[in-house]
């Protein structure tokens, strides 16, 4: 067995079951390995950061590891801001990198780069492997990795010579430790604040924003009323009629510190007390009162999950215990209320909400044009809403990609504002050539709206030609209708609500992926 | 003045014409300076490597310091796939990528990462500016390092709070130092050898492929009998009736064998020794033969034009002394020659060859598709002729961009295959907003071929289903007249020689952009 057999069987025994890839040369002998054992789905991207982005969707939907195969240093450069989203998302990555053989490292050759430097800042685990009877353990040891903390992103440089000799051996992958639990000391200590009777928020991250981790997050929210909250870049969400209520801060440091302005005790649950993207030359960075006590159950690498049972234990609630009920005004929205005529980011979101299927999967980069689209779906019948988390744009229809190949038989509904989708806009092209149910809206404002609204916020004045040159993307206005039609993806420009509302539905109604696009 | 102001105006002073660009909310304080000013150009990318292949393009014509303004760590990481071939063509960049407020650092917020990790291995330079009275001096220095050695990346990284804060100062910048001349010893070492009468061949890289550099080779050449050889990867490549004859080493090894096998000295002038790209389980790597002798020159970072000048004053052939003309076989393509009926590449090649306009700029990242292309033109009018440096794909439309941008009194040809054309697709909306005069030619074979070749290279036997559809890049096809549309390029899709050579004459006399499918 070579060494390339031997990390693709280590890869497949570890539970690996899909490839996302755009393979060169120096992994020829891994992507023949892949092509004789049969048993991972390999899924190309024709650009690399299609490949991790999908990766991240992939993971974050199956909780499993992802396993990107990337070419050289340039490959894994080019998929590296989505591998920073990735990293946000704390989602479990692995990727495989070819490198030179290694007695070719010496020349320098064209395409040679230091591959361990550039994967280092996106990278928890990095190694190289330099002796193909190691390359099935360094394998197994990179899903390890991945699987630890609650997700890292494993990356592991294979040289090619190190794949195509002989002497490779397939590795068993043993259990990654649990992510450890925080004290009794900050789950008591939770328990009692929230037994106290001061208006208390609980920001959540991670894991606990799904599954029995938001369970146990509504049964304390409904016995003690306090507020649930999300960071903004989430990486995950589960919503509808029945899952507990979870408010998103808001992107605008303004309507974030509303939010926040009546609590005076915030418990951190796998998130970061809530700050501003970025600092601004006279504005407070703070969000979260001064006169709010802020108390960490649980680090983003701590059993988020856990804690928030523990606490619920604390305080009596057991499992069944009722999640807060939407209230009446909090009714599912229904098909009556969508609104007809001219285009509206409202009237987008109340036929997204009405026509929404169920068991959904919403990913939403809709920066400036979809802030109402979070507020509007709150009742809307249960789907996982997935985020950037990372704030570096071109993540959505690669995210879209990855959700669709995790979860087959659920429908995906992928909404990219239309700078952030000519990022990656390759992704339509692998939705279409694996006949993806994934509906695509592109909001279609031609704008870097969010530069606009800073740059006022900067008081930098009204921006002078050359500026206004830098945030609108118009001049020609991009046809997105035409750029699906070219990767393969049947797509309708929509000039009304109910027009938008109708090919909203027959892309849920129809097998593979379709483009919507939206201009506002 | 603040320090983006400082920062501007030193750019400016210092030469800087043109900023390549897709800037965020930590570069807006740049992006409000440049406003100002109004003096730079800005060209808007819709992704990072369009900006960085822009500015690499742009540099290589202009052989001057190209700009870019980078967002962040993720909007730098998006650029480096173009830096590495920028890198290996030694062209001069200045890099400016925005940074959070220093205050705001510690705080890990979602856009954050290791940014001086990140540049690192694609910098040659690199800074991080963490005091305002100091980032004029800092952008000055930069200009410095960057036109340093023949040409080098160099990166600084600006903090937001660095850039709005008051008390910047413009600084002048100062001369780089020239590149050192090789030692007389490996001058007149040269000169002898070359007299010796044994078969001598040339391989130059660098500036010494155009210009004075190139003409000297050329006398050389001429009176000594040797052959002058540009490696694969080369930058820039000066060529016409009058130019000397330049032969590319081809990239598949056995072919850059028999290119050299008539060879016993082999001088190096700004290039390395030929190698392949990638090892080989079995074969030897060796190019030129092992009696050859190989006598460096010049290295890569000194003065290459210099070298051959001063070789060939030490053979007595002056300035202005003859050039080998062409000859009897290689008068120049003509009209007549272009073939009818089924595409051919040898047919494409004909048609370029006959019809390519004077001083037209061609771009070449044809792969398997445009081997043909080279040799055709060879006595096409004069044109220069721009190659991949760092084989990292997706570098044709953006080069094109910054090379129309750099001369816009040129045509500029760009031949793209579809897969390495995908990479960068956004360029093409660049090409339209700002209305270059640029042809681009699609190779439209819906493979990645050059990958099919290796495998059969490497004895992997026949690609199984999985990995042919790794290679195979059709289901869907991709429809480029329909991409350029939805970038605003006119298209079209050709189907017989003559159509194509009707659509790229036609393409030749209209101003702005063109797109041309070539299925194969």
């Amino acid at each position: 067995m070579n060494g390339a057999q031997s990390l693709v069987r280590t890869l497949a025994a570890g539970g690996i079951e899909v490839c996302f890839t755009n393979p060169g040369t120096s992994e020829l002998h891994v992507v023949a390995a892949l092509d004789q054992l049969g048993d991972i789905r390999c899924v190309l991207g024709l650009f690399e950061g299609v490949v991790t982005g999908a990766a991240d969707g992939y993971a974050r939907m199956t909780e499993r590891p992802a396993f990107t195969l990337l070419h050289l240093g340039p490959g894994l450069a080019n998929g590296l801001a989505n591998l920073h989203n990735a990293r946000r998302a704390r989602v479990p990555i692995v990727n495989i990198v070819g490198q030179h053989a290694i007695a070719h490292q010496q020349y320098d050759t064209p395409l040679s780069s230091n591959i361990e430097a550039i994967a280092l800042p996106f990278s928890k685990w990095l190694r190289t492997s330099n002796d193909t009877s190691r390359l099935g353990r360094d394998a197994a040891e990179a899903i390890v990795a991945a699987r630890a903390k609650n997700g890292q992103i494993a990356t592991l440089i294979v040289p090619a010579d190190v794949a195509w000799k002989e002497g490779g051996a397939i590795s068993e992958t043993s259990h990654s430790p649990h992510p450890p639990m925080p004290s009794v000391d900050r789950v008591e200590h939770a328990a009692a604040i929230l037994r106290s009777g001061r208006k208390t928020a609980i920001l959540i991250g991670g894991k606990a924003l799904y599954g029995s981790g938001l369970r146990a997050a509504g049964r304390i929210a409904n016995a003690t009323d306090a507020k649930l909250f999300a960071p903004y870049p989430f990486a995950r969400i589960e919503r509808g009629p029945v899952s507990p209520v979870v408010e998103r801060v808001a992107y605008i440091c303004e309507q974030a510190v509303e939010q926040f302005k009546e609590f005076r005790q915030l418990i951190l649950v796998g998130a970061l007390a809530p700050l501003p993207y970025f600092a601004h030359p006279t504005k407070s960075i703070a969000i979260a009162p001064t006169e709010c006590e802020i108390h960490k159950l649980a680090g983003p690498e701590e059993d988020c999950i856990g804690a928030l049972e523990s606490v619920a234990d604390s305080l009596g609630l057991r499992q069944g215990a009722a999640s807060p009920a939407l209230k009446v005004d909090q009714r599912g929205p229904s098909v009556g209320d969508i609104a007809k005529g001219e285009i509206t980011t409202r009237g987008v979101a109340a036929a997204v909400a009405a026509l929404l299927p169920e068991n959904a999967i919403v990913v939403d980069e809709s920066m400036t044009s979809g802030r109402e689209l979070m507020p509007a779906t709150q009742g809307s019948l249960h789907h996982d809403w997935l985020g950037n988390t990372g704030g570096s744009i071109g993540i959505a229809m690669p995210l879209a990609v990855g959700a669709a190949i995790a979860c087959p038989e659920r429908r995906v509904l992928c909404f990219s504002a239309d700078g952030s989708g000519m990022y990656t806009n390759q992704a339509l092209w692998t939705m279409s050539r694996e006949g993806l149910n994934i509906t695509t809206v592109i909001f279609a404002n031609r704008a870097y709206a969010v530069l606009k609204r800073e740059f006022s916020n900067f008081s930098l004045g009204n921006p002078g030609p050359l500026a206004c040159d830098l945030f609108d993307i118009g001049r020609p206005d991009l046809d997105w209708v035409a750029l699906a039609k070219g990767m393969g993806v049947p797509g309708a420009r929509v000039t009304s609500l109910e027009e938008f509302a109708k090919i909203l539905r027959k892309g849920f109604e129809t097998d593979g992926p379709t483009l919507i696009e939206v201009p506002l």
